[in-house]
């Protein structure tokens, strides 16, 4: 019955065709696209395109013929839409983690009477390490404080410089509120750094309504960039003329080519460069967002919860997978794109699925989590993902000890 | 005369056969490999094996199936014995810039009663500017001063705590001597870090013998790795026990995948890396660097000297260029592979010999830069780039209002 349905779904799907735009290896799901996307096939045309051409024949004169010098930019740009910011208000570069500590540099110095950093103590660790070593870098001008996001808010007060949180949940896919909780915070005079690592080309992001301050995010994980393809950085236009932060290299001078002892920034979010960019992680990256140009983000998420709806739905009504607790809100609207399940065995579950073709991944302790990708996932495919979740489980295959514990990144 | 000297040379070149080893257009002549290394074909196959293969079919597996996790710690394996390190001191990661600015940090951490920085006016901006960004960010326990190099050593005394230095400047070439400098250093109690831009790659660099405590370096320039390519950090073993650096993210805790919520600093370097690297980049890098794994870099550095003691000669024996004036050091031991030429049109002489297919660059304010590298250019390329500048200044060509000023990146 459920894969009929399934059928059915697919061919109403309004997105159905965008699969076409990316390379999916025969006999594999892929429910992981939350911690890498996979390879667009715009991605592999455009690197033989940069490499050859651009590097092989052009060299050095590219930066200027190819535009490699305003990659950053352009690269922001096309990411601003999907997340409800202007064209100039997003740059590409480095890591989130390099431009988290960009940004809590910067909300500091806007907010120089205040140093308390709020967070949840769930959020993703590389956030609080970041904070935690800028911490150890200026003092008690900065100290990180975690809270269990409930109890977060009533922390606001005149001396937080800002909020920073992570829109998704990496474990749970718990979507927070975001318009609220900057709403709150702005109460206080507090500013807000949001992480879109796992919202961006998720669901629609719209920070230009929600006055958020500052955003960062990830561009290998739904935007499927590539491996470590290059982060970006957002802030509001309104705070363009008071930013400052201390990661100052020669790419984000006001000047890069005097070749000035002195640093003088350059305007706008030009001086969040630091050294010279990846030409080749920027361009896949650049090429890899070519499929959400024309793109409904409201019909992207509508197809995203409809996805996570169903498969839940078949979980609970399928007694072979009993087991299994729902670690996700099971209100859609109150989470992302992905689930999370607890299983005792969560681990070699993971690994089962994966030797049968479904990758899926696992989080310490006990998560078996799955991304649900419209762009390229049907709904025929997530059916087959949770029947071969349900026959492992019915054969409790996952109890053979012949899976060893490795390291995988998110 | 001079042309059937050049190609007699390039007849008993021992290095010649590597030139097969890159792409090289044609009708072109490439003296900008100090700016941009041209096209490794190992990358291109490379690059497709790793699109293709490792992300397209492999997806999120190739972390560990190919080893992804640990390119960091290979890519600067790979690069270690060109500068005289052992495999363990030397880690990929992130920009220049940012490599210099965790080495600052660590530095002032472990000289933490001192707080000089010594550096040299004519050093490469980003690396001035960078410690003006961490002076920014702490205050009096980071002060930068700027000296001509021969005033330099006369500063150290015991507030000094590092001395940051380019080996060869990116102007003139002149290269520095890092035995007897790190020497002085060592002797007034101060740290020193080398960055290794122009040198890795381009002559023999023996940091361990030197006693190098810190070094950082680039991966676009001699070493081929692609436009932005990323960069590389040295620490001395010695001092690993003791290495803080404040950008603490994901990818240099101890235990990654643990999703602890406290930061704990991985081992050794690995505690440099911050956020995921791009494996696109780091496996491009890798590929270039196969070049050198064969390669005798005092041959290398025998034919560099070669070919500028030759284009010297040459220019100095032709009457059609008595107006460029050397800005490089005369003596060959104090200067790097790269030449630097003053003329007040260097601009448009450059301009002109890119027109001719002689891919040179301009420095502001006038100067012309060459770089001579030996793995893939030959004599004759060599002369054939004297002979087009000595006829764009013999026929005063640069004069003519054609050319207009426009950015290029080092």
């Amino acid at each position: 019955m459920s894969l009929m349905q399934a059928r059915q779904w697919d061919k109403s799907d309004p997105l159905a065709a965008k699969r076409d735009a990316f390379y999916l290896p025969p006999g594999k799901i892929y429910v992981d696209g939350n911690s890498l996307g996979p390879l667009p096939l715009s991605v592999k045309k455009r690197l033989t395109q940069v490499v050859d051409h651009q590097w092989g024949e052009d060299l050095i004169t590219s930066w200027n013929q190819h535009q490699w010098i305003t990659l950053a930019q352009s690269v922001g740009a096309r990411i601003a839409p999907l997340i409800g910011a202007k064209h100039d208000e997003v740059i590409c570069a480095d890591s989130t983690s390099i431009n988290l500590f960009k940004l809590l540099c910067a909300a500091l110095n806007m907010r120089s009477d205040r140093s308390r950093i709020l967070s949840e103590k769930g959020n993703f660790p590389t956030d609080l390490y970041m904070a935690q070593g800028l911490e150890s870098l200026i003092g008690n001008r900065a100290r990180l404080e975690l809270y269990e996001p409930q109890d977060l808010l009533d922390q606001l007060d005149e001396s937080v410089a800002v909020v920073m949180l992570t829109q998704v949940n990496f474990r749970s896919g718990r979507l927070h509120d975001m318009a609220a909780i900057t709403k709150a915070c702005h109460k206080a005079g507090a500013l807000v750094i949001w992480d879109l690592a796992h919202s961006a080309g998720a669901l629609p992001v719209d920070l230009n309504a929600c006055e958020v301050d500052m955003a960062v995010g990830c561009g290998y994980k739904y935007l499927n960039g590539g491996p470590g393809a290059p982060a970006f950085a957002y802030v509001a236009k309104r705070h363009h003329s008071k930013l400052f932060q201390p990661l100052t290299g020669w790419m984000g001078h006001a000047s890069p080519f005097s070749f000035e002892t002195k640093y003088t920034p350059a305007k706008g979010l030009n001086q969040l460069l630091v050294g010279t960019p990846s030409v080749l992680a920027l361009s896949a990256l650049d090429a890899a967002l070519e499929v959400f140009d024309s793109l409904d983000m409201q019909q992207l998420r509508k197809k995203s919860v409809a996805m996570t709806q169903a498969f839940v739905q078949w979980i609970d009504s399928d007694e072979r997978t009993a087991d299994l607790q729902l670690g996700s809100p099971r209100d859609p609207a109150q989470r992302g794109s992905q689930l999370a399940w607890h299983h005792p065995h969560a681990y070699s579950i993971c690994q089962a699925m994966i030797e049968r073709g479904v990758i899926a991944d696992f989080r310490a302790p006990d998560i078996l989590r799955m991304g649900f990708t419209p762009l390229y996932l049907s709904f025929e495919d997530i059916w087959l993902a949770k029947e071969t979740l349900a026959e492992i489980m019915a054969g409790q295959v996952y109890l053979r000890p012949r899976f060893q514990h490795r390291q995988q990144v998110t």
